[in-house]
């Protein structure tokens, strides 16, 4: 479908104007002041137009449980999120909508789902989730989680020599797991993209690790991980490998310009040489980070060494929302504490490069999104600057970064297909998706996790406390 | 006016009950399922009822400044929203409008608003905020900010002797200011109360914070002022009075059950033992010591001391939004990567209690406010549990808390007076409170504050930057 903005706002340089943009095929085909019509006229008047974001790291399924996970640290966090997670299909569906919708909300056009797999039913998870993601129109890159280890191999051991359970599924049946998915849902042009995700160095053995690699390098396909969440698994590296995390993934291979690793906390200077020397990406999730407990990402160092970082919400169980533009506030905010000397601080101009352009790039797309750039796909959002969380007018970036903006998204469109007209979705029933999530839930009280409750104690004390 | 709030969520221990209100001239007159209808009946079913929240300190006027302030640490922040600053007293109005409707679509319903002054017409513009509060209908505390000397007196001096400009009023004059503001506006049973206010130790003489302690004395008025917000400070006390400026304060008799502190980020902890001793109470600030790169605010210590605590969004200049579920979100979660041991994390049912019998304690109404207790002012809000944002159903306060609630406010109540129905202001017409903070503003890019440019190269000596 073609279409031309009519006097949008848009940022050029560190000024605004405002100009037309016309989108033909869905791509940005002009930009420019007075263009001629062409297809349908939107107006942009006292709206501000924005390449979409990338919510660059979250876990769908874990809308299921927010609000409710115990304040604790990732290693007992995890064992209480298991505890409590029996999924079917069905909420994977709905939940990968509200993520969806929550997140083109907030700007962002695309979103990474290291998606949790239902075991024994793993590829009709992915399945469902590329249903949910084509009907909300969001440009998906699913990342299937996959560990070949279990959970308690993840907490370090300290002094003591422990055995854990062996995982329930091989390495090998979840590679051909991945690969299967990648044959029937890789479709990039459509806007549905599998990518590798063995979950960490955490719970994954170096032949997951080289598998992925090798999937990677044969279909073309981004590699995603988490890495370094929490202190806890920077001690692990240690004790499995006996140097960092970053040195172990970089001699097995797994770090290059189309590896996006969630977190990133604990690395020191020398790691975060590889991931510039690589090309690798850093997916920030700040409230992630601080409700956990793990700690601030070394983001403004990240940005001086040349990486390139993205924002992500991280799974709702960790947040508890996937409002984006709170994730980017927060992650550009946040640094300030760290570095006395404010020439460093991340502009709003910047978080915005960082989570349109620095997404794009994250997934090696950076020459086809992430700018309003002619040619580039329209993955595009205007926002409605009659809006009062965004009054008085000012600095129109400045208010959406560092504000606290409410349903100011008048407008979204990925590949060119509006997805968001007038602040409402085109494309799914949003009344009916609250009625779903209400009906499939109750109210709930505090829980208890007999897995906390078995692990807490060696948790306690490999971790000094 | 009476009401009867039927069969709403609220929180009891560590459970939700299905209960109903009364409401009676104003107080809880009675709580328990099933009880007579009397006066108006709202539905309280699939909604929460908490008490309403303070938001602790801020600063209304700094809205005209939101979005646009460059990244600065405070000292040079503050030349900047200076340099900026013409107000006149239809901006303070309107600001103070959309700083008592951000706070109360949030929660809050209660304000304390540390006024900046417009020199020379001091009365008028304290007469214009209680004109807008009044009809709002929030609860307000208006903190008229004041100071004794000039603005470049805040910067420590490092090894040089600096002869500051003398400001433009006199300690006399400021004081006889308030006295008069205290006369014609601290009307407490209708929902206005003036504080004593001295903006902070960095610009205020031990004359002008003497002459406060007099008039709170003598008024029954509760002090508020800045404290130790930034490392700069902390040196400036020491340059000033050779101690801390906590013991200073102390020793000049500031601290009381009757003051609140705004920031606290650069305490000592024989400073904490002393605000603990003096039953002060702290405003936490988060995302303003974040924006602003003050720091990290030692929560988690004052709540061990005994310290009582509060929340605030500060200026909308230096946040910038006056959400205060985001402050209290942020406020909450952040110091869980001060302290390794989660189990003093802050849980989400604790952070409601502080953002609103914290808050009440902290203006000394403690027993009149700030929570649902039989013969409390009904100072209520209802919070729409069927919104997106607070879906799919698990604990109301933690999705409330730790989610990113948006337009979640249903109803809200000060003095048993409604204020918002259905989501809707009763007392104002937001349309055009929208319609004149967009005519009167315009998007502007980046601005050079003179003063920032004279200052700046001193201020990151004594820093050294």
């Amino acid at each position: 479908m073609n279409f031309t903005i009519q006097k949008a706002l848009i940022a050029v340089a560190d000024r605004y104007i405002t100009t037309d943009v016309q989108v033909i095929n869905g791509k940005i085909a002009a930009i420019s002041p007075n263009l001629d019509v062409i297809g349908m006229v939107v107006d942009g008047q006292n709206k501000l137009l924005l390449p979409g974001f990338v919510n660059a790291h979250t876990h769908s399924s874990e809308m299921w449980q927010r609000g409710i996970m115990s304040m604790l640290p990732l290693e007992l966090w995890l064992a209480e999120l298991y505890d409590f997670a029996p999924l079917d299909t069905e909420k994977v569906y709905l939940s990968a909508l509200g993520t969806a919708v929550e997140t083109l909300l907030s700007g962002g056009t695309s979103v990474v789902d290291h998606l949790v797999l239902i075991p024994g039913q793993e590829l009709e998870t992915i399945a469902t989730a590329v249903r949910a993601y084509r009907e909300v129109g969001i440009r998906a890159f699913i990342a299937p989680l996959i560990q070949d280890q279990s959970l308690t191999a993840g907490i370090p051991s300290g002094e003591s020599k422990i055995n854990h359970e062996p995982y329930f599924r091989s390495t090998l049946q979840t590679l051909e797991i991945i690969e299967a998915a990648v044959q029937e849902f890789h479709r990039p042009e459509e806007g549905v993209n599998i990518l590798v995700a063995p979950t960490g160095i955490q719970l994954c053995s170096d032949a997951l690790f080289t598998g992925c690699i090798e999937l990677s390098d044969r279909y073309h396909l981004c590699r995603h991980s988490h890495l370094l969440e929490t202190k806890a698994q920077k001690k692990l590296a240690q004790e499995k490998y006996g140097c960092t995390a970053v040195e172990h993934l970089h001699r097995l291979g797994y770090l290059s310009h189309l590896t996006s690793l969630a977190h990133c906390v604990w690395l020191t200077d020398a790691d975060i040489a590889i991931l510039a020397e690589t090309q690798s990406t850093v997916v920030h999730n700040p409230l992630s980070n601080l409700r956990l407990g793990s700690g601030i990402a070394p983001i403004l160092k990240y940005r001086q060494a040349g990486v390139n970082v993205s924002f992500g919400c991280d799974g709702a169980s960790s947040n508890d929302s996937q409002d984006l533009l709170e994730a980017i506030k927060i992650g550009s905010i946040l640094h300030n504490i760290t570095d006395t000397d404010y020439q460093h601080w991340i502009t709003p101009q910047e978080s915005v490069i960082m989570a349109s352009l620095g997404g794009a790039k994250g997934l090696n797309i950076g020459d086809q999104l992430g700018s309003l750039t002619m040619g580039k796909q329209a993955d595009l959002v205007l926002y409605d600057l009659n809006n009062l969380s965004l009054l008085p007018r000012t600095d129109p970036i400045g208010l959406l970064v560092l504000g606290r903006p409410s349903n100011v998204v008048d407008s979204a469109w990925v590949n060119g297909k509006q997805v968001i007209a007038n602040g409402n979705f085109t494309t799914i029933n949003l009344d009916q998706l609250r009625q779903e999530l209400f009906d499939r839930s109750e109210w709930e009280t505090s829980r208890k996790s007999p897995t906390v409750a078995q692990i807490e104690s060696s948790y306690r004390t490999v971790m000094g406390l």
